[in-house]
């Protein structure tokens, strides 16, 4: 008996050993997953819910996500995102969820897809699982205008490429990406006739810059994904969506009701109280306080403050030895500091990144300490 | 720009018309969707979790599953499932997201699952999704011993045969699979090595004879798929877990991990506290009242009395006119009453499948009863 051949280019998870030497630690500080110490807006937990009031609550619900959550959607979000009716919008169980499924969609095996570098890590997955071929195309501190941004992309690009995938704000680099290298990159993809896959989930973490949207550049070929668990510290409760081309979303959906079959319907209750009442505020306040919290972090470890997001990303080569970058977050899960090696990312074998809002700030800046200490800064 | 060639085998849904028809009936019957009239055991509602008690409810937990609720499946499943440790269980979305993942984890492109026919709807597109070949193999109504079934599946493998699908109660039969069809089918899995695909998401359903488990009889190559949906009335947290060979599970958390994530947290919880509490009685409260009224609504309808699951599948040849399944299903809804058609569970072009808990009882028997004179009986 054997396995999908596309599995063998996905490495298993490493965190379960550093995970286990971490827990033996005084205190861990889990600085390695993208998450918020926040709790979700009031009235916006899971028992706020009940089925008295939410018929339905526990069932299933319509695989294209139930009435209210996508109602409000088209109501709020049209003018950042460009108009869109009911049938260009997929929820999805999270952004995850829903940009695996957008790449099942558009990729057959053999297909590249281009992602700009250093990128999150799930979306090389999502490529290699379908037999897609992950094209990085490495532009942070590379690419230093928006011309060698699209050099990059056409230096990378095969015949076979089908899309490229772009974040702003940055998973990892906590970089805003300019107006200009958007436009120019949206114009390259029409001229190659590339999907975009446009991941917006720290749409609501921009505070160093205009953060600019993808989809109106183009919206015959871009799928925007969102996430309300970044933008309202939801995660647990799985829910996301997707706005795209009609005839995309049509075969996303395809793909959504067996890798997933519906969201769930709770979350989306949840979201949908969120965005139609205190989420934009809770978001807003949650804004200030990661921005003081990463440029806190930033200034102590010697690097740049970030533009937005929820992580630093940085070169430690000077503090590593022969064991390499592994040794170093050995050394660093012995004391509790869990941080995410840079070639999770893409061509970066000795950077790291770091989550400056998966615990709260006073506990970020003693992981932080702990990590500052051991890189020498 | 195009789209992966794997989905134009797989249809797009044939609801969204159906059930606009039906929205505009004095009442409607949603007597096509698998999913039960219950609320969920008392404690285990999403009212009923709040993060004082449940740190991290509105986080993201680990890939694999929340502790707690890994603790209790791996405490009170064993018995029936046979022994399995922690590196032989995966939590995931539903039973769909983790029977998809399976798929995806096993099937190359080209490669060929049986299916024993009818079939769970959704377990055909899964195959197809990945490029794998869906071959049917009609047993309901065909097969009459072991030997038959056994012979069916012979005459249907083809020499890319990577996987057999299993499901008993059977959705949408309502039958359960004898033991001594079972074991020979497992010989005949194992002759060939062959995965089995074990789909037990209406263990708690079965009532008219003995439920066999599929797992004890060949650990080594059997995926079990369990449903905390269809256990106890949770579907719409979107909970499941899967058992099986350890190298085949950590196969399908790199599948999930990418599709997925993971499993809501809260969904999680819920079915922890069922598991561990009122669950099991609750869930045994329900089959009393499933096996009633699907006895009821059987009989009603002049066919044969459900052994288990939450389903009756029949054909209604004699009742159709020159526009076929289609113009009775059209009929029916303008009455306000959905049911499935039979093409979605493998080749039964005349056959209906109805779900008789997705409504109150009583509510059932309205919807039956209109069916019924539809169908002259």
């Amino acid at each position: 008996m054997k396995f999908s051949a596309y599995l063998d280019a996905i490495p298993a998870s490493v965190y379960s050993k550093l995970g286990a030497i971490a827990s033996r630690a005084p205190k861990v500080y889990p600085l390695h997953v993208g998450d918020t110490y926040r709790q979700p807006p009031q009235g916006c937990h899971l028992k706020d819910l009940n089925e008295e009031a939410l018929p339905g609550l526990h069932r299933y619900g319509p695989v294209e996500g139930i009435p209210a959550l996508r109602q409000i959607i088209e109501e709020t979000r049209q003018g950042q995102l460009g108009a869109f009716g009911p049938e260009h919008l997929l929820i999805t169980g999270g952004a995850t969820p829903g940009l695996s499924a957008a790449v099942a969609a558009l990729v057959n095996p053999g297909d590249e897809v281009l992602l700009s570098s250093p990128h999150w890590p799930l979306i090389a997955g999502a490529v290699r699982v379908v037999g897609g071929r992950v094209i990085e195309v490495p532009l942070y501190g590379v690419a230093h205008s928006a011309a060698e941004a699209v050099a990059a992309f056409e230096a990378a690009r095969g015949p076979r490429a089908v899309a490229i995938y772009l974040n702003t704000p940055s998973n990892p680099t906590g970089r805003l990406a300019p107006r200009a290298w958007l436009e120019a990159i949206v114009a390259f993809a029409r001229q190659h006739d590339l999907w975009i896959l446009s991941d917006e989930v720290y749409e609501d973490y921009a505070w160093g810059g205009e953060h600019v949207y993808t989809r109106p550049l183009a919206p015959e070929r871009t799928i925007s994904a969102h996430s309300f668990s970044k933008a309202y510290g939801m995660a647990g409760n799985r829910c996301g969506y997707l706005v795209g081309p009609a005839e995309a979303i049509a075969q996303i959906r395809k793909v959504t009701i067996h890798s997933l079959y519906d969201a769930p319907t709770g979350g989306q209750w949840a979201a949908a109280r969120a965005l139609a009442g205190p989420g934009p505020a809770w978001a807003a306040e949650a804004r200030t306080r990661y921005a003081q919290i990463g440029a806190r972090a930033a200034a102590r470890l010697g690097v740049e403050a970030p533009q937005g997001g929820t992580f630093l990303f940085f070169d430690v080569a000077e503090a590593l030895d022969a064991r390499g970058l592994d040794g170093l977050l050995e050394d660093l899960a012995h004391q509790g500091v869990l941080v995410a090696p840079g070639a999770s990312f893409g061509p970066w074998p000795t950077h790291i990144r770091l989550c400056f809002t998966a615990i709260p700030p006073a506990e970020v800046m003693e992981g932080v300490e702990i990590l500052a200490r051991r890189l020498g800064r």
